[in-house]
């Protein structure tokens, strides 16, 4: 297979259909901007699997995805997407760098979502956009900014009931979108507990890749205990 | 006089009448969160002179300040003002911060100015807000945040051209901003070459605070010249 992009989680590779990816989930875990990393066996897999299911739920919910189907442990096809080099990230509760960057305590629950915008460039440390940082920089057109603010906010409303009934608290995530081949726009990349924070709800106990990034635990036996509690449907 | 607070280039004293405050100018010069600090002989009087004919001519636009009068070479009496905790900055070309955040080259034309905040606390190094985290955290209200958008970009105009009429290019400025004695938004503070980017309109010499944060000659000479061209009215 022809690689198209390998990044710090994921290989890109080409498909016979030009309009498809095959995305392939590695072993790699890094944080703070890469300046932490480790190989943790079997996480690809886990992040392929939950990510392929939140994927299917969203689609049901009328949520479009660039997702087409897993096909195998480490592998999902994937609709391919001119990219938006923006990350949207929804929060639910404070947690993690908006705690760090605005001083506020951990878990104070948002009196709404909080949908923030991120430039995906690596080496500028993906800074916070505003609205007309978004429009200065010609990242996406004022339509697009609300499209994706109206998916985003969706998503969290999705998301946050689902992992509810299946017992997990929904902090925050973050989402990719890219404009897919048929014109529409669309979730890429991945939804996993490496883009999500996800509490048991009754312990607190973190099951997502604060794990890795604060040492709280085994990587691996927090994403099972996600894939096990959402599989149960 | 009774100290109320020292900061990094000011100190505020009571004022027999509660409802103001004097400003005293000092020489102390700071950068890049304080890191780097200097006394620069004479900064001190040109922030104070600058600021003083800056906020009369805003008065005469109609735009409220906390001005009353300069009382002496380093003060100023002003009303007393419950300060908003964030900044405020305009921009016209790319400059300082916004290149080093979003990485674009110095002095681009912005297509319209660009009003940024920010959360005026020094130990967290004063973070882009957008609109959302000023609601979150309580600093403003929603019809705050309008007026005080509108007041910057109301003294935008009218500094942009006065400078200009006086050979100079406004990149960029700092505002603060907050509600004096009769309940009306007022601008507070300083507007001086410390809190703005001023620019020579032919040469392009760096006339402001950036000759000390880099090093390009004589601070106060780039101070004076300000002073000289804008009082030739
Ligand atoms: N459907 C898609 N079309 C195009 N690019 C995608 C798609 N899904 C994900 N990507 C991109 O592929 C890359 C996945 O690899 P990853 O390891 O996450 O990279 P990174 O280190 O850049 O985050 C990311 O850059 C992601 O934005
Ligand atoms: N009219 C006013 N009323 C109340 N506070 C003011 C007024 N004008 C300025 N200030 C505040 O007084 C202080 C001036 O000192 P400065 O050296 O600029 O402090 P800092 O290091 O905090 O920027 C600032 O905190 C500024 O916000
Ligand atoms: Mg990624
Ligand atoms: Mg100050």
């Amino acid at each position: 297979m022809e690689k198209v992009y390998e990044g710090k989680a994921k290989i890109v590779y080409k498909h016979q259909d030009p309009d498809k990816y095959i995305l392939y989930f590695k072993d790699t875990a890094t944080a703070f901007d890469a300046t932490k990393k480790a190989e943790i066996a079997g996480k690809g897999e886990l992040n392929n699997t939950i990510s392929s299911l939140i994927f299917e739920l969203l689609e049901k919910k009328g949520i479009r995805t660039h997702f087409i189907r897993k096909l195998s442990q480490r592998e999902m096809l994937v609709w391919r997407a001119r990219r938006f080099d923006v990350e949207v990230v929804v929060r639910n509760l404070s947690a993690g760098s908006l705690c760090k960057r605005l001083g506020i305590e951990e878990g104070k629950v948002l009196s709404k979502p909080l949908v923030e915008f991120f430039y995906k460039r690596d080496e500028l440390h993906d800074p916070l956009l505003c609205y007309e940082h978004i429009i200065l920089l010609g990242l996406l057109k004022e339509e697009q900014i609300s499209i994706l603010k109206g998916m985003a906010l969706k998503t969290n409303q999705i998301l946050v009931e689902f992992f509810k009934e299946h017992g997990l608290l929904l902090v925050d995530f973050k989402l990719e979108f890219g404009e897919l081949p048929d014109g529409n726009i669309g979730i890429v990349d991945e939804i996993s507990p490496d883009t999500c924070r996800l509490w048991d709800l009754k312990t607190g106990e973190k099951l997502d890749k604060d794990r890795f990034r604060f040492d709280l635990g085994d990587l691996t036996e927090g994403y099972k205990k996600v894939l096990e509690r959402i599989q149960t449907l």
